[in-house]
């Protein structure tokens, strides 16, 4: 398992892009649109890690709610894995939450599932399926 | 600059380290105690990354305040740089808010300095002095 991004929920992503692009001396190396979570996606690109600058799109988008419970900031963790769908059943047997039981298409079109945070510490956690 | 850790306020450390070893496959290289922040740290090593999983040892502590104000979860994101003290006057000169003004003992005596979350989009940032 390896560190693959970390998701940052901001307001803006006109306002958080320059302020990153200061930081890690890079601009981002691509933006795109996630549908299933309405939201937008700006991608830095550190070493082999990626840091996701995530806009919500809608009111309703899970990353407006994370907003309005606990104001912008860090939202998720995501770690990449090598076989997705028998560690979801080996977590849920071991008594870790899952909020998807089976992989489901994430940015680019990675198999992704979400963990849910109030089994691990707080902390929402995604699991990639390595390509 | 390169990621270098990631802390995450936990409420108990007897309760998160076991949740995080069946995640990550893995026990915590080690722990300490950070007398200054108040707080004792269990370290995992995640390929070059770390995970920080942090817990109050006061009620005064910077991760009790944070967990008052906004639950257990990721705490803040640490970057590790060539050159932190010329760094901090650059990034104060280009709009970004210190907490600390100069470099100071971090865990493992190394050097290191926040950055506010005002300024930085909500995330709480640490910079690392690279050894």
């Amino acid at each position: 398992m390896r560190l693959h991004h970390v998701g940052i929920a901001v307001e803006s992503l006109n306002e958080a892009i320059p302020v990153f692009e200061k930081l890690l001396g890079t601009a981002p190396a691509g933006q795109e649109a996630v549908e299933n979570q309405k939201a937008r996606v700006a991608v830095f690109r550190v070493g082999e890690i990626r840091i996701e600058l995530i806009e919500a799109t809608a009111p309703d988008s899970p990353v407006a709610r994370s907003i309005a419970k606990r104001g912008p900031g860090i939202h998720h963790l995501a770690f990449s894995v090598p076989n997705l769908e028998p560690l979801l059943g080996e977590l849920e047997q071991s008594g870790i939450r899952l909020v998807d039981r089976a992989p489901r298409c994430g940015a680019g079109e990675e198999h992704i599932a979400f963990l849910h945070p109030k089994s691990t510490a707080g902390v929402l956690i995604e699991l990639v399926q390595e390509k």
